[in-house]
């Protein structure tokens, strides 16, 4: 309960950061650029990235002072990645609001994405520290790698044959890749040492691992007035999670060639997604979800547990359980 | 003569040098990202800006090998801004190839523009300067006033009463602040004093407005076959550049009425394009531009006087010479 109120004033100390980074309210010129980015950082954001960064360096002894325009940094550029992303995936949600591309245009979600990603540099490079640099390279080769990700997620909308390997390596280099950017970051700025470095560094990869699983399932188990997306928008939009990559490989032939089929379409109907919610349910893939969901957590809790006791780790195994408790 | 020998190794050097921050050519997975960025990079650039920062360090006495990183950041956001540029335009052709979005499509153009922003962060984060810090604040300041004056120009399609005096903020957002990014870098990582890298920031700018108004010129006075652009692609756009603003300004009202009428159609024809050509020259926008784009450059003659004789200028002159003399 201590800790939930602790992660909220972080919460609000990074938006409170974050509109020192942009012009007064009052005098966002140009408007076409300020509205949008305003827009984006506004929505009901859930700041899990900055505050994995800023309990990440409190368990190492560092400053919170000097973690604070990194963990800005992180957000700023999740909503970047948000922005840029729901342009590539024609998602016309987020978090129960319009998307930028949909509420303005496509040109102006480009050009507002690419602010937030400069502003989220703006952010990093007000950091004082000796490890400044060593941070900054840490964010950016963990960004190119997110773009990477990016760019195999967007193929494979187009490639019936993704493996559970191919699909892992994509999510390691897409959400599992951010929060490890965020606890290597997190410990630089702490002026931890490597070993330190390289435990947290695994730890966020395999909560990120964890947590991508969890969002692929959240697409067919929770609403959509809960998730405040498109109604199976994985589905429609061809995504292969973690659900299609186990029903291809695991399920049954008639349970593949039924899936594949409703893949191959150019649009699904919501008749369409539910029959491949059922299908995924029936090869046994939810079920497969959790086990590997519980799998990764077990691994990033082994992490936590060899840093203890020389780390108090309470915080991190806190925001562990918050992780795995939310509904959205 | 010596002096263009230098810069074609200069501009070998940046090339180089940008292949070590990608991957292996023969394993630059996924290819829908690498493939674009390569692409984007191979295209007959001149690499004017890293040139400039290369020889601002230079002429303030500072190490080509500290600079070296930063001139191929400069090199790789000039790049992104194309690439996601090309995207805002619609622009088909960029020296003389088809565009990214035009040769794959707008998805793929997003993410490698993206990747070639991160590149450059990449890239500028190699350097090892104590000033490093500094002079990727004046890198991201810039780039995030480039944004601005993005939005500016693509806002100006949709309005007709653009003054002369928006135009020049606009120009000076984008590609004057843009060459004064370079200048200033070049100086900062040379440790120059604060009076001589302000004095190189004005002639960055100074110049920069002078190569914008220079190249609104070449939309019409030089052949689509050397621009390797799409004919008349100001007009076609509805740029509001120096020609634009001149003739709303300074034409007699039957001129100004036919531009607005060609301006304000959805389309248009070749036909049109000539007419608006034929209207600026009428006006007098042609001489004008000559005019305001040669006192853009004694202004920027002036600050390399006032830096003169302690500081070796005879670079940085001859760079003012090569622009003057471009043909494209």
């Amino acid at each position: 309960m201590v800790l939930e109120k602790k992660f909220a004033i972080y919460k609000e100390r990074v938006n409170q950061y974050v509109e020192t980074l942009l012009p007064l309210a009052s005098n966002s010129e140009p408007k076409n650029l300020y509205e949008p980015i305003r827009y984006a950082m506004e929505g009901n954001g859930k700041r899990l990235r900055p505050i994995l960064l800023l309990i990440t360096c409190d368990a190492l002894n560092g400053r919170f002072e000097t973690a604070l325009p990194a963990a800005a940094a992180v957000e700023l550029m999740h909503n970047y990645t948000l922005v840029h992303d729901d342009i590539m995936d024609h998602d016309t949600m987020r978090r129960g609001r319009p998307t930028v591309h949909h509420k303005w245009d496509a040109d102006i979600a480009l050009l507002s994405g690419d602010g937030l990603l400069t502003l989220s540099y703006r952010s990093l490079l007000r950091t004082q520290s000796p490890n400044l640099q060593r941070a900054a390279q840490v964010f950016t080769d963990g960004l190119i790698e997110l773009c990477e990700g990016q760019c195999h997620d967007h193929d494979f909308e187009h490639d019936d044959s993704v493996t559970m390997a191919q699909y892992l390596h994509m999510i390691r280099q897409k959400t599992a890749r951010f929060f490890s950017i965020c606890t290597e970051m997190g410990a630089l700025l702490a002026g931890a040492p490597d070993a330190k470095v390289s435990l947290v560094r695994q730890f966020g990869e395999s909560l990120g691992l964890a947590f991508q699983i969890q969002d692929d399932l959240f697409d067919i188990t929770v609403s959509q007035a809960v998730l405040g997306k498109d109604f199976g928008s994985d589905v429609k939009r061809r995504k292969r999670t973690f659900l299609y990559v186990y029903t291809m490989a695991r399920g049954n032939p008639a349970q593949r060639d039924a899936l594949q089929q409703i893949f191959r379409k150019a649009e699904s109907t919501d008749t369409e997604v539910r029959l491949a919610q059922q299908i995924f349910s029936d090869a046994g893939a939810l079920a497969g979800a959790e086990t590997a969901l519980r799998e990764h957590l077990q691994k990033a809790r082994e992490c936590l547990q060899r840093l203890e006791p020389a780390v108090d780790t309470a915080e991190l195994h806190a925001f562990v359980e918050m992780i795995l408790k939310r509904k959205s």
